[in-house]
């Protein structure tokens, strides 16, 4: 069987209208011989809507009867679906987790997807039905309803495509696709054909908006080939998929960038063995992230400089956790909220030499100074000035040819 | 274990500030050391809202997919209520049908309960748990979601009642209880403290307002207890329960009328046997329910009149079934719209001579005409000119001291 996993986010079946639309794409596929399973967020509003009332209710609302809550906003999205389908003279029909069942492990809010059953789907598809699967729940081992926390259903598609061994997985969304960069902050921004999963990993920040990390990641684990497109604009969209499949001679896929971090500087730590340790373990501890460390080596082997980012959020929490922790000693610490990360992307910079070198020229010639740097395999990022973002992106994305 | 059934409709769920009430009502039943059962509809408007959205989606939106996305709403309210509970520190967990399972049978949309499972809720119970129901709903044998039709939340307490064992079951509604008449019409109807099964069944008019003939049934057969109380206001309701429970030298019980009713008359019928069948064979096979029947004895034996009642909205698909009926002969047909019902309820009458007397009188002093008269065991009832039913009403009232 040629299965196709057709995912909807909220704004794809936010109205009836679109509800009507989608399923004109399904039987689309339908009838170029595939047979789609359809997996559906709740119609955009509807789950923020429900979250609201919870919160009305309490606010530590019960995680277990939160998940009951927030679940019933694809069980109206997956009805309607095969509610127009059977309209349109297409055999269809809505499945909630509990009923395939979906099996999920972990915490309620954030469950993670562990085995499908794939006996009565597959039935299904082979009598010619399409099957409408809630995305975003399922089902655990004390029969409750558990749910796959933010980006849920981009992970029941991709693990529906896993289980029932899927040709390929479309996410329909309501962008375009992946862009080079963010196409709100610079205009000659164009839309990648093709992605690795390890680019579309490292684009976290571009690529949030379309998919969340850990759903590239699974896709990637189990190298199921996604696109990403649009469905409200006939056009192909990014696909995603592994790096050999992908012929280009780009050195750079992308550009992204951070708008939410924050700088922290202990000047004059007295240096020993383990006292990065020592400062990043509390921080650790109350679940703030770290991300670009530096640490400067000390001219006389007694004192260090070590520079941090965390998220701007955490920042003060950040400065209370360090000032009474008793395990350091400084002279001085320094923040700045003004800063961002600009970082590029591409599996190609592996083969290529000279990319940082070009990064930096780039952005010495417009003058924007590097506060902090860190390299991994595929991307090179920067820290500087927040002001100086969009000029920096545009340097880079002209630099590295991206607008061609 | 002292169980109560407590069923909460749309209305008593409706908003966040209601959903808070009830929550404190399902306390105090816990307080006095009841183990409360709670049935929930969805919240007021809900359910409504679904159905337009599925009128959007099609006009013959398919029966199977129509109850998955009406039952959503109970899911709703249902896991807001067990989060309420929780917030105020009671053990409480929702439970659709399909999780207990409450097993059914019939057509989606209109499907009845067979079973319910007990130990699940059971051992919940037992651990000082209150288990909130999804009322309205269930599961038929393909594992599919099925709803119970009008009133449907009032069949689920019910059951669940009669499955549990449950020593009460109380219907928290918008309305204080069941009236001797329509309040609405006659400012002096009073509120009933206890009425039998038998008597609230024929009073159908008033109490389908309250709740539907089905479960009224249904707690007949299973001898339930039920009390129709009000949700907003602390005040004793209507209990419903058997006849030899009632101590009360009431004659009548209450008063109803129907609002839409037609007459329909035909007159110099060619009499012969089994003249009335052929008449009322293809209204019968159109799903026509005729009420009220009325034959004069012919004169001469070979013509005879006939009058019969039925509900306004079938009046012109049974003119044309008449006319073109080839298997009765008749001189002319007359009809009227402008007819109501009107009876007076009770199982005094029963043992009470008189009555009938009394009502026609009654009547006769206020010059209201009757037209047709049908009697039962427990009720009398007259069809008169539609502008005449409050006059009417209140001279019946007046005579039987329902409004002492």
């Amino acid at each position: 069987m040629k299965i196709i996993v057709l995912k909807f986010g909220g704004s794809s079946v936010g109205t009836i209208e679109r509800i009507k639309k989608i399923a004109n794409i399904i039987v689309g596929y339908k009838k170029k011989g595939y047979k789609p399973i359809v997996v559906s967020s709740a119609m955009s509003g509807m789950t923020n809507d429900l979250i609201r009332k919870s919160k009305s209710v309490s606010h530590s609302f019960n995680p277990s009867e939160h998940d009951v809550l927030v679940s019933a906003g694809e069980q109206i999205s997956c009805s309607l679906i095969a509610g127009r389908l059977n309209h349109l003279g297409h055999k269809s029909q809505s499945w909630m987790g509990w009923q395939i069942p979906i099996l999920t492990e972990g915490m309620h809010s954030f469950s993670r997807i562990t085995y499908i059953y794939k006996k009565k789907i597959i039935d299904y598809l082979k009598l010619g039905g399409v099957p409408i699967i809630a995305g975003f729940q399922g089902l655990n081992s004390n029969n409750r309803i558990t749910t796959l926390g933010r980006g849920g259903s981009d992970a029941s598609a991709i693990m529906c495509a896993k289980f029932f061994k899927a040709k390929k997985c479309i996410i329909y969304t309501d962008v375009q696709g992946v862009y080079t960069t963010d196409p709100n902050t610079i205009k000659n921004a164009k839309k990648i054909k093709v992605i690795s999963y390890e680019e579309m990993l490292e684009m976290a920040s571009l690529g949030a908006k379309v998919m969340q990390p850990t759903s590239i990641q699974d896709a990637r684990l189990n190298r199921i080939d996604i696109e990403v497109k649009s469905s409200f604009v006939k056009k192909d969209g990014t696909k995603i998929t592994k790096r050999k499949n992908i012929i280009s001679n780009k050195i750079i896929r992308g550009i992204s960038c951070t708008k939410n971090d924050a700088k922290v500087t202990l000047i004059g730590v007295k240096d020993r063995p383990g006292i990065a340790a020592s400062i990043f373990k509390p921080l650790s501890n109350n679940a703030i992230n770290v991300d670009m460390v530096v640490q400067n080596i000390s001219a006389n082997g007694k004192e260090t400089d070590l520079t941090f980012t965390i998220k701007s959020e955490d920042l003060i929490k950040t400065q209370k956790l360090i000032q009474k922790n008793t395990k350091i000693s400084f002279r001085n610490l320094i923040v700045d909220k003004n800063v961002s990360k600009v970082s590029i992307i591409g599996v190609g910079m592996i083969a290529t030499p000279g990319v940082t070198y070009r990064m930096f020229q780039a952005l010495a010639k417009k003058n924007i100074n590097i506060l902090v740097i860190s390299t991994s395999e595929i991307k090179i990022s920067v820290l500087i000035n927040k002001r100086n973002i969009s000029k920096a992106i545009l340097a880079l994305h002209k630099e590295f040819k991206l607008d061609k």
